[in-house]
This record gives structure tokens, C-alpha cells and sequence, in this order.
């Protein structure tokens, strides 16, 4: 059976899900486990930028990458690990994790779980209406009984300086599909995107010139996490420059290399620019103004993720600008499916704090793991951001060279941990790992943020000896003073 | 300023501990704090087996082979990491680790927090006394105003067979230290020590057999550990035999090969044989018959570590047999510190289950790692554990392979979770993690099963994609059903 639908006339659903990536697709399987019909229309490849233009072949460009660091700095080992990455295998494999850009896996998984699928653009046409504009043109209506679920998510913004449409820029996109290192790559940003692919096409063979606008990388992080990430990036070869603005940008008609302008009007000539400069809505052909609601911008929604003034209209992921992480609208999309079906059901919602239809952690506990050398890991609240609560709240650091299990991970490990505790509960609102082998820890910091562990009680949590993770103990110790 | 004390006719102290490996080291500390005169009395290495014998050591011997057996899952690093360790100088970094077996920076240590160190034997001399005999044979004895902490420890248990006690066995000590893989090497025993030291040293040149008694390895870990771990070190090209009983040992006079003969009769021939067979406590000359206890024994203790029956005496760490390892014992401590320290200034107790005074995570969070490859851990109760006592209790698996974090660590991961959960109060009672990497993974199950974090709120802690750690949003669906 196939649930691929060809060009009906029109069709009736409880919910339609405009976008099928990872968030679109989990709001299908949240509705139909509570018995719902459910179809997703997408334009593209089912699986979305996650599947097949971000976290997973991001993640196997660097995965090398850390682990021949991790490796070089084993005692007994590191002698073994001289030789550079085979990129032609990295790339191999990166495409075997991208799917070979071919979607069948993840319309098998729908189709398993009895989801319509309609190829096509998606677009509201006034309440509970979907049209949908197959290839062939043809277009025909969807109706949604319940729930329209807007999970179109988000694009690279690419600023419009001169010259940039012209040069065929990198972004995400690119960065992580391309088969080939360029042999010299400007990034522009000093986001997650930036760092990451910079890391990655260093390693890969890339001589990469980082041109950051602000102070610093990773601005949303606690500070440390930047200064580190730079050290190591500069230390790979790679140039980071702060403080840049870039002015235009110039190639040839017939390709070829492509220059970069400063504003103050010095010129980086390099093969590829990639412009890591942020995300904007994939939202201005979804029919918005159909439904009162304006094309291209960021949807506004309550802790259910539905959308303001609307009853029937759920935006969830990217889309509604709470959280821009796959596994934050993964997380977002469990919560929205939840409330679509208790709704559609007639059943109470729980949309209290941390309650079952609300997405509370999008304000508290948002995790984030940056895949560099060393790697980044930060959930819930910096200082600046605790502060700025007007809660009374203090840090604790550690310097994570003296925990004798990141000694033994790597030797001369450099790494550095933040905890912020709110002094009134007694809770932690924020936790930040930086070093090598961090990404799996970070989830005990995310268990304990958004299970609000009190202080008291971690220190029951005995980490086991020697983990990176006695840092915990630690951290507790700087904090008791 | 030097507090190494040269034997005085007598000395009184507010604690004096017996035993200075971490657990002592760690009362000393928790009890110099809160402002009591503390001297620690040691006859060997002020550090304890951890230091010297076992955790750091043997960590510096494992972690090259988990970090190449990593290196060698990454396509397009896989084939720069082909050739043997160096096992010179792995075995220089372990003896750093091991700090060259001088003790003289955690003297330091000790000295800079104020603490006395007595070098001798400790015997305890009726209550609130302990007698001192120095390495000069001279003895003096130390008054204890408020309280005695035996930490003295474990040692190998090594069972009485014929021929073993001439063969001069290989226990945890030489297995950690030792600088030269024999060519043959049996280790008896399939525990912890037993499965880390056959990784180590199949790792490191030897080819190892190991003798286990009962029908698997780490037989208190869910059976899937060992299992994994068994199939891991087989197809590393060591030998592993269940169901073995092992009747005698010998060795020629002058040294020479050693044989162990099986119960059927069957010899086998190797240059070392490793006995880990268990843990002893080290309480057989420490006095206890001068206060009523049976030397030799393990020591019962109350949930502040007291010793039952006596209102001053303290058994911490290993000899008591709540939880034998580093980590737990640390916790101990610093559980048992602070209760001296309430019951010196008269201050009240907190011994409610998860109160400041109370060892509470020895029954319900012991975590353990294995820093085998794969590595095992876990935390808290498994499912056979759980059912004995009575509870309304299911568990729930995963196979780690098909979560991406786990693919994109390790191309063809292997691995397995479990999550037992109290059906009556929807909290976690134990995890377990099998696979590459996952030894930070553990502490997010330690946070969670030690903060009693209700099933409904993990919904909230979401994994960062795509890390291992989102077997935890895979372990929820399987609850879920």
C-alpha cells in the first residue's frame, strides 16, 4: 500500500501538516497515534534541511574531525594518528547519512504509519483550507476537520550586500553537501553554522578565513565557549577575525575564484564564501495572508504552539522562532500533536508549566550541542541570560583540566564548566561544558535543569570515578563555597 | 609548614582517621572544614589503591584501547589508525598516573587543608583510641575526641587453591602497575576488574584467556553487558570461558610459565595468571576486638556510615560492603564528614532518606562504568533487582544502533539500554547503557534516577541531535508503548 496521494480533487483530513522534516513529520505521528487522519504536503524531500542539509551530514563531516583530535591526544595512540582524513571517505559516508538525497526511507516511515503524503507546495487557503501545487501544476484543496500545522521551517539569510546574488555563495546547504574542499574558503558568521563548517573544511583541506561581525563566536553561549573554540580553530590553521563587516562580494561571470570586500575595503579573495548569518522563516509562500497573517515573518504561539487568534492553526519548529534546533521542534512537535489530538478529542489539556501540552522547555531547557574540537555543550540559561530574569542567581566555574577524567580522556585536555543556580529555589538554570567528550554529558545537565533537581539532592548524584562527569562534583563544590 | 608528624608520646585529636585513601583523605577533609582537628594515620601510600592500584592506572591502560577501537569506527579516519598501540608509552603515562607510585602530592594536599598525617599501622585501642606503630617500630596512641573513621579499604581476595599462594599471582595491584605484557595471560574471575584488565592487556600484546566461574561476565549488571562485552573481547582474539572452575595453580621454583589446572583436570599454560576473584576488607589487623568487632569482618554501618553499636566509630568506603568503588566510597565520606562533624557541634541530623547525612544513593544510585570496549554502565537497580523487591516494576530496551547520535559516534554501533521503571510512582530505578561512548551518557540516568525525576518531566529534558543521548527519547517511546 502507498499512501503517496496523487492529485485528488480534494480531500478531507482531521490535521494536514504543511512541511514534512523532522518536525512536520513527528506532528503526523503525535496525531495519528491518537487515531487522527493526517496527510503532510511537502515540496521537497521528505525527511527535511535536517535529514539532508544540517544535522546529519554535518555531524559526519565532523565526527573525523573530533575523534582524530580525541585520538591524537591519547598517550600510546597519538603516534598512530598522523596521516590526514581520507576525505573522499568522509564523503562517501556523508552521503550514504544524507540518503543519497533520496527520501524513500523516511515516505517508507510514513507510509507505515499511515500518513498521507501530497507532493507538492503547500498553501493555507483561509481557515482549515490547504491547497497544494503539485509538480504537474495541478492544484486541488486539503481540508483540515481539526488542526493545520505550519512546519515549513527556516532558510539561510543571506544578506543582500552587493554582488552576493551574483556569486553563488555557499550556505548551509552547500556547506554540507559539497564533494569537494574548496582550497580556500571564506565563512561569514561566528554562529553554530560557521564554527561548525569551519571546523569541518579545515580539517578536509580548506584554508578557512573566519569573518565574525561581533566581539566574539558562539554569542549565545557563556563567553568561555567562543574564546575556546577560536583558540582551537586558530590553532588548526584556520584564520578568525572579529569584528568584520563585509561590504560586497565579487565573482567573475565564468566563476572562478570570488572576492570578499571588507567595509573598510580590504580584499579576501578565496574559491567559496559561505554566509552563515542566520535563519529566516520559510514562510512567505504558505498562503498567511489568506488567514490574516503576514507572508515571511516568524509565527507567534502559545505554550501548545498554536497560533495566536487562531484555533484550528498550530506553527511549530523553526517557524515560530522559539528554539531553532531540530530536536527542540521534534520536541515542540510531540507537545503540539499532543494538544491537537486532546483537543480534537474533547480531553483537558494540561498547559501548566512542564505540563504534557506545554513546550516549557523552549524557555528553560533548551540543549544544544556544537560539534567542534573542543566541543561546546550548553543548556538553559547563561549568567547574562539568569540575570537579565531578575532572579538572584549565582555561577560557579570550573576549569575542567583538573577533573582526573578529563585528564585521562586526553591528555592536556582544556576545557572549561559553568553552573547557574538560582540562590532562591536552590535550582540550576544553567549548565555549560566545554571541552572534548562533552556532547554526552550534557544531558545530565539537561536532566537536571528541566527536572529542577534541587542542589541538596545532586549531590546523591555521585558521578562515577574517573568521567569527565566528576566535574558535577566539582562544580557542587564551588557553589557549597 | 609540614604536618607529617614525627611520633609523639600521645596526641589528641577532635577525628583521627585510620586509612588515608580517598574515602579517609575525604572525611579528613569534610571534618577539617567544619573546623575539627583531624589526623589521618597510613602504613602505606597516602592516596589508597585508587591512586596506585586501580582507577587511575587502569584507566591510563584502557583508555587508548576504547579511544582506537572509536578511532577505528570513523570512516575516513579508520584507516590511519591500523597499527599496534605503543605500548611503552602507554605504559610511561600510566605510571604518571599513577604518580610514579610517590605520594608526595597528596601529602601536600593534606598538609594545605591542615589535616595531621601519621605514618604506621592504625589500630584501634579500645574506643576513641587508636594506637600508632611507626615504620621505626615505635607506637604511640592518638585520642579521638569525637570520632574514628576506619577507611582502611578492600584488598584482592585471592582464593586458597593448592599451589597458588607459590605461583606468586598476578592480583589488581600487579595487573594495574605492572611494565610488560606477559606473552600468556589468564585472568580468572569475569567482575569488573577481570573484563578491564583482559581489554587492557589483549589490548597491549598479551593473549588472554579469561576463566570465568558463573554463566557470563558482569554478573551484576543486566545479563546484556556482558554479553556484549564477552562478543567484543572474543573478536578482539581473547579467549573467554564461562562455567570454568579452577582447581590449583603452579609455577616452577625458579619461576618459569605458570599452570591452571581446571577442575576437569584441563591445564592450561600462561606467563602470568591475574586472580580477580573478589575483595576482601582490609579489617583484619586494625583492632577491632579491642571494641567488641570481629577482625576480618566487613563493618555494618548505619546510613551516616556509623557503625552499628558504637556511637563514635565510623566505617567508610569499602569495609563497610555497601558499595564498593572510588566514587561511592568519596560520597560516603563526604555523607559520614558532615554527620561527625553535626554530632560534634551538636547540631541535628538530617537521615531522612536523600538528607544531608544520609548515604541514601548506596541502595538506590550506584553508578558504574566498565571502561571496556564496549563500555558498559549503569546506575541505580537492575530489572531482577528491582522485581526482588517487591515493586510493580517494567523495564523497557532499546537498541542503541538505530539512534543516529549513536551511528554518526561509530559507524555499525553496537549497543543496548535498558530503563526500569516504578510503575506506582512513575520514577526511574535504574539504567543501563552498553556501547561506544557512553560513559558520560550515565550520568544524565544518575541525575535522573537520584532526583527521582517523575517519567512526564524526562519528556521535557530533550536530547541535543543527534547525540547518543536521544536513546533516552527512544527508551520513553518504548514506555510509552
Amino acid at each position: 500500500m502507498t499512501n503517496s496521494v496523487d492529485a485528488p480533487d480534494a480531500a478531507e483530513y482531521d490535521v494536514v501538516v504543511v512541511g514534512a522534516g523532522p518536525v512536520g513529520e513527528n506532528v503526523a505521528d503525535r496525531a495519528r497515534a491518537a487515531g487522527l487522519t493526517t496527510a503532510v504536503v511537502e515540496n521537497e524531500l521528505i525527511g527535511g534541511e535536517c535529514s539532508y542539509w544540517a544535522c546529519m551530514p554535518s555531524k559526519a563531516l565532523l565526527r573525523p574531525v573530533t575523534a582524530r583530535a580525541d585520538a591524537r591526544r591519547v598517550p600510546g595512540l597519538r603516534q598512530a594518528v598522523r596521516g590526514p582524513l581520507d576525505a573522499a571517505e568522509v564523503f562517501a559516508h556523508r552521503d550514504s547519512y544524507a540518503s543519497h538525497w533520496k527520501d524513500d526511507g523516511q515516505v517508507s516511515w510514513l507510509e507505515s504509519i499511515g500518513v498521507d503524503i501530497h507532493r507538492g507546495r503547500g498553501r493555507l487557503d483561509g481557515p482549515r483550507k490547504v491547497t497544494v501545487e503539485a509538480p504537474s501544476g495541478e492544484r486541488y484543496t486539503l481540508t483540515a476537520r481539526h488542526a493545520v500545522a505550519v512546519c515549513t521551517g527556516s532558510r539561510a539569510a543571506v544578506p543582500d550586500l552587493p554582488g552576493v546574488a551574483g556569486a553563488s555563495p555557499w550556505t548551509s546547504r552547500e556547506a554540507t553537501s559539497a564533494g569537494k574542499a574548496p582550497d580556500r574558503l571564506v565563512v561569514v558568521g561566528g554562529g553554530v553554522v560557521a564554527v561548525e563548517m569551519a571546523t569541518a573544511w579545515q580539517a578536509l583541506g580548506s584554508r578557512v578565513t573566519l569573518l565574525v561581525r561581533g566581539n566574539g563566536l558562539l554569542a549565545r553561549m557563556e563567553p568561555f565557549a567562543g574564546e575556546l573554540v577560536a583558540e582551537a580553530l586558530t590553532e588548526a590553521g584556520a584564520t578568525v577575525r572579529t569584528g568584520i563587516s563585509v561590504a560586497a562580494v565579487e565573482r567573475g561571470e565564468g566563476g572562478g575564484p570570488v572576492t570578499v570586500i571588507l567595509g573598510g575595503g580590504e580584499r579576501i579573495e578565496a574559491d567559496e564564501v559561505l554566509f552563515a548569518t542566520g535563519r529566516a522563516p520559510r514562510t512567505d509562500d504558505v498562503g498567511l495572508d489568506t488567514v490574516g497573517l503576514k507572508p515571511g515573518s516568524w509565527l507567534e504561539v502559545d505554550e501548545s504552539c498554536r497560533v495566536k487568534g487562531q484555533d484550528w492553526l498550530y506553527a511549530v519548529g523553526d517557524v515560530n522562532h522559539r528554539a531553532l534546533m531540530t530536536h527542540e521542534g521534534k520536541y515542540q512537535a510531540r507537545v503540539a500533536g499532543a494538544a491537537i489530538a486532546a483537543r480534537a478529542h474533547g480531553e483537558p489539556l494540561d498547559t501548566a508549566p512542564w505540563g504534557a501540552h506545554s513546550a516549557t522547555a523552549d524557555h528553560a531547557a533548551v540543549p544544544q550541542v556544537v560539534f567542534t574540537d573542543p566541543e561546546a555543550a550548553s543548556v538553559g540559561l547563561t549568567l547574562a541570560e539568569a540575570e537579565a530574569t531578575g532572579r538572584r542567581v549565582r555561577a560557579v566555574d570550573h576549569d575542567m583540566a583538573s577533573v582526573s577524567g578529563a585528564g585521562l580522556y586526553a591528555d592536556g585536555y582544556r576545557g572549561r564548566a559553568r553552573m547557574v543556580v538560582d540562590l532562591d529555589r536552590e535550582t540550576v538554570l544553567g549548565v555549560t561544558f566545554v571541552g572534548p567528550g562533552v556532547a554526552e554529558l550534557l544531558h545530565s545537565a539537561t536532566v537536571a535543569v528541566a527536572g529542577e533537581v534541587p542542589i541538596p539532592r545532586l549531590w546523591h548524584a555521585v558521578p562515577a570515578y574517573p568521567t569527565i562527569s566528576e566535574v558535577w562534583l566539582r562544580l557542587l563544590e564551588a557553589y557549597r563555597g
